[in-house]
């Protein structure tokens, strides 16, 4: 008897400026790794972003989120455009999303691909390959805050920084889970304890905790500045890294930079509970400049999908997309289109 | 007759780690660049750190801090020892430096000087050539916050970032000043206004207001996540640099890295009013690890001893020491001591 198709519902948010591009090619992939392990993508297409609120004001109405809820997956292709108010639609969707959504992992590879150059002099694939685990829904990124005297010279402005018990515990946890199943099962805090003592010291007192449930687990902590630094100089010397919103949105920056640029590095916001969906998105922005002009490398939303896989417990089917892309890192030659990236890589997929 | 000779009373606290290894080689140099321009040094040495704290319990007693404002200019090694509560030094001693003496101005050039090798592949000198004017005084690093129900599953901890119309409004207006007299006119705020949506949006329209004094700077902005990328992938973009307290941390360490390290970057805490004295450090903490070993690298130090010289007015002097230093990185061989690097510097400086 033929095995019952498995359905999955997948909200898509293709969003701003190159986001629909890169999208059509993740969603391309996908539908060859769908005729090929038996899945039915059950598709439902947000019309979210700078369009929408051009037209209607609306950036996240209550209705869509709720609708979002039922989905089991949502792969977003990037949020934000220079004709918008900057922070209308980063903390009124995307930041929304994953604070309603609860993705407190905001889990982030850093990995040097064969075939891929680093800016870096003398690296190999060895050098780096390791996973930042962003903390997603505190520190600096509540929004809490305001300001007084606008546009006075007497203004102020705060912005605050809250942290949780609750919230360190979970994610540091996770992170310990990633770390205790790779060779090197090494983790990494990375934090800035002497100078935001009352963050750092939760974070600390919570990795300390935490590490007596994972005694195989070796760790360690770097200042967020050093850390920049070691991860230009010494990225060998991470493994899994743990850290804040803020200082993870920083470093994992420059790992994109390092692991041979933007165009390359995936992310998932990542709720373990599966509750409530996950999010699966490009690092990289909405890069308005180039929008429209199929310049796009969407091999950072095809990867993202292959992460959507993976949390949808298809780590097959997943691989096979990573491989497809290794093969087609190595062998591609001259510039291509987004499209003929997409075309390239879902070809190898169909094998 | 004889020009009188110019008295500089000059504090130095050596501090901790290879604190006082670096900060001897700093004064072996200006002790040199004194009998060439007649200068009279009169070093006050205080004795602040670690060994104190352990000795007495004290980190920087009031009488120490007014001591501390009659001097005319401050060198300073490292500050910070694992062995003390982290932040206990740095908040208590060093920070609170910062703050009494409001050294608003943070600057920290970034040059990859020639003979120096960057781990980045391809990039030359004129690649990497630009001044971060980094906030001082304000941002996440006022120490305001706090921690509720400590140490229980509830613990809250926050940090506040507390930003001021007058603290911008000074700062931005120095990077501004600085950069009309380069020869790029460029300066680029870094923030992160689409998350920090009232902190960002103040210095935004504080820079906005500033420029208005210099037409002839353009004007620019870089969220501090992508500017950690174009530090590695494209240093060219940037000039002038002004942020605030915690992105000039993070990012001058990277900035440290892609300039041949952290051995090499030097700083000034500099309150442009005079009226107290501003402090002169390497980039570099109090590395501990090899502490006593006669491995640190004091050319940070002796390029800061360059920027208090030309704080103090005396740019025929800074630009000497520069001299020898470039001299030095170029013409080195083999590794050496701490001892020799600055014997060989005050060599050059001597002629
Ligand atoms: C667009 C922005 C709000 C977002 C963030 O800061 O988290 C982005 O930089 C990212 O890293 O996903
Ligand atoms: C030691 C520490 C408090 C300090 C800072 O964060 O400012 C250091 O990293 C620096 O950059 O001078």
């Amino acid at each position: 008897a033929p095995m019952a198709s498995r359905n999955i519902r997948l909200g898509v948010i293709a969003g701003d400026g190159i986001g629909p591009e890169v999208v059509a090619e993740g969603l391309k992939v996908l539908d060859v790794i769908a005729g090929q392990y038996d899945l039915t993508i059950e598709k439902t297409a947000y019309d979210l972003g700078a369009a929408r609120w051009h037209r209607t004001g609306e950036v996240l109405p209550e209705s869509v989120i709720e609708e979002i809820r039922g989905q089991e997956a949502i792969l977003l292709g990037a949020i934000g455009d220079p004709t918008v108010p900057s922070g209308t639609l980063e903390r009124g969707l995307l930041l929304r999303l994953r604070f309603e959504l609860d993705h407190y992992v905001n889990l982030r590879p850093v990995k040097l691909l064969p075939g891929v150059k680093s800016p870096l002099a003398d690296v190999t694939p060895e050098d780096i390959d390791m996973i930042v685990v962003r903390e997603g829904t505190e520190g600096p990124y509540t929004g809490v805050g305001g300001v007084l005297r606008k546009g006075t010279p007497h203004e102020v402005a705060t912005q605050e920084s809250v942290n949780t018990a609750f919230g360190a515990e979970r994610v540091i946890r996770y992170a310990f889970q990633i770390a205790a199943t790779r060779p090197r099962r090494k983790l990494t805090l990375v934090h800035k304890d002497n100078v935001l003592t009352f963050a750092g010291d939760l974070w600390q007192r919570t990795l300390k905790k935490v590490a007596a449930e994972f005694p195989d687990v070796a760790t360690d902590y770097v200042h967020v500045d050093a850390a920049t630094m070691f991860f230009v100089n010494n990225p060998q010397r991470f493994d899994v890294v743990v850290t804040d919103n803020l200082f993870g949105d920083i470093i994992t920056d420059i790992g994109a930079a390092i692991a041979g640029g933007i165009g390359l590095a995936a992310s998932g916001n990542v709720n373990p509970d599966r509750s409530v969906p996950s999010m699966f998105e490009p690092v990289h922005g909405s890069a308005p400049d180039i929008a429209g002009q199929a310049k796009a490398d969407p091999t950072a939303t095809i990867l993202s999908v292959a992460m959507l896989l993976d949390h949808l417990g298809l780590p097959e089917a997943a691989r096979k997309i990573e491989k497809a892309v290794g093969e087609d890192l190595t062998e591609r030659t001259g510039p291509r289109s987004t499209q003929q990236v997409g075309d390239d890589i879902a070809k190898r997929v169909a094998g």
